[in-house]
């Protein structure tokens, strides 16, 4: 007799459960040793919540109806719905707000090879606090969370997610132009990147730039070629944030991506990926949304990380067996 | 601006979170003293899997679709799942299987007033083992973990859930007027109790012990009145639980009630419920279901025990505010 569940969902037995239990008991007590409380939200929001954060994140996920026909989402990630409750329950006390959170979360359209659709979440999200603060803090912690648990071997790229969306209206590519790049780089398709710049027909020094922009990967001096450009700012953050990073002396986990985007959603500043030697995905990742928290109703600078506790749990496993 | 989360759910803050995790921490450290190992299954089944396990079951849930159209239920409890890991990841080794649990349960129809419509419950299931050994060990543990918690009035309902469906039997009652009277047992309304009873125009002697067998509540007192019914078999194992549960120190937080069935599902024996004076609701409830892991492919005799972390919650801080 076979009784199937659903696909890219898991049963877990105890013998992993205890480790994946310690593995965020440990993250846990970090996050809240750094004033991170642990917050937890319905599994299920409304679709209409959800699109106010992002149109995107609420077509990804399983839908449902609720008693009176109104369309339910499981939801695909964490932040929005802790936005929804900053913007609504903290309404009149001080900012920063220092949250973290443990859950699952889903998504129905598998977009990245390997993702489930039900995975377990931690995060951290720090409302309240402005660039290049704030997106130290948040990438510190990550970074010595991860390496509380046993990760050695961890990094995690920074890049920037408003720096090709600049540069192509520096640039004055047309909109309908615009949106299918960003996508091929959203993808790290290189190659669809370099056609798609080839087409608009742009001076060679502009069309240099945009296909060369993606492969800056590296230490701060990935930083000093993008200088002169028109995403100077955006630069001037991330060389800010990393003598922040120094001064925590966690800056040489990190690699600048200037070809960092992460998905099209909400982010408007600094995005992060992080990864492990030991395994060939990313871990987890986050970034800056300023917006987001102000279209539920109060303007705050805001930003996060995510990770996959399974995904964290496979890289300490290589690590383990390679050590 | 206001942005509505579905009814039945809750945003938790970090205040009451830290208490949350204190509790649910405690609860496993007991669980797992004991070699409760935990475990975790997806929240969505397939709604032909939980039927397998209990027709019922599968119609309170939240219903969604996957890609290819299948029906897909947001699981309305753990102990059906555990039942198909048990069955199928267990095949071939040595029982009794301790389990523990700590996760999100959905109920969209809301039978029972008050009752959230997604739920954080832990629980316990002790498969493989036969009454009455079984049922004490999860009773006695059960009492055991809410005790460690913090709270220091709770009581245990111990009733027999086949009781008054082998009393219909034996009084050759007609099956399709079994089935309203045990639905107002499970009501608890008495009332409509003795009026079914009243229409079925049984002699005196029968229609007497049909109301008041319900009515009979209280100590071991109350198994002497059962003794030479049909029901003989179902009191004497509630007696030996006693006795066991007398040797283990924690019977005087039991309370019989052999009006106490439970909900009408896979309960084929020993029934049980938590209260605690301090809060109007039952804190969470079990029984034995001997039958449901042989429906997934391996005959077991098992039992478990369900509480609502929340209510639990609730319960301790009404007794620390009484102290």
């Amino acid at each position: 007799m076979i009784h199937p569940i659903p696909p890219g969902t898991r049963d877990v037995l105890p013998d992993e459960m205890r480790e994946l239990r310690q593995l965020t008991e440990t993250l846990r007590a970090r996050f809240e040793g750094a004033g991170y409380g642990e917050i937890s939200t319905p599994t299920m929001e409304y679709e209409d919540v959800l699109r106010r954060g992002d149109e995107r994140a609420a077509g990804a996920g399983y839908r449902l109806f609720d008693e009176h026909g109104q369309v339910l989402v499981l939801r695909p990630d964490m932040t929005i719905p802790i936005a929804r409750v900053v913007a609504t329950r903290y309404q009149d006390e001080e900012p920063p707000f220092r949250l973290c959170y443990f859950g699952n979360a889903f998504r129905e359209v598998d977009r990245r090879s390997g993702q489930a659709h039900e995975f377990l979440q931690t995060g951290i999200e720090l409302i309240g606090m402005p660039e290049p603060q704030g997106d130290a803090e948040v990438v510190a912690l990550a970074i010595e969370a991860l390496s509380d648990a046993g990760l050695t071997r961890h990094r995690l790229g920074l890049g920037d997610g408003s720096l090709y969306r600049t540069l192509l209206a520096e640039l004055e590519v047309p909109e309908e132009e615009r949106m299918p790049l960003l996508e091929a780089l959203s993808r790290r398709d290189l190659v669809d990147v370099a056609i798609g710049v080839d087409r608009l027909g742009l001076a060679s020094s502009a069309s240099d730039l945009l296909t060369r922009l993606p492969t800056l990967r590296g230490g701060p001096e990935v930083l000093e070629l993008g200088k002169d450009e028109p995403v100077a700012p955006a630069v001037e953050n991330l060389r800010a944030c990393y003598e922040l990073l120094a001064e925590r002396g966690v800056a040489d986990r990190v690699i600048f991506d200037l070809g960092l985007v992460r998905e099209l959603g909400y982010y408007t500043g600094a995005v992060f990926e992080v990864y492990d030697p030991a395994v060939g995905f990313a871990l987890g990742g986050g970034g800056r949304y300023d917006d987001l928290v102000g279209r539920f109703g109060r303007e705050l600078p805001a930003c996060g990380l995510a990770l996959d506790v399974q995904r964290v749990h496979v890289a300490l496993t290589a690590e383990e067996r390679e050590a």
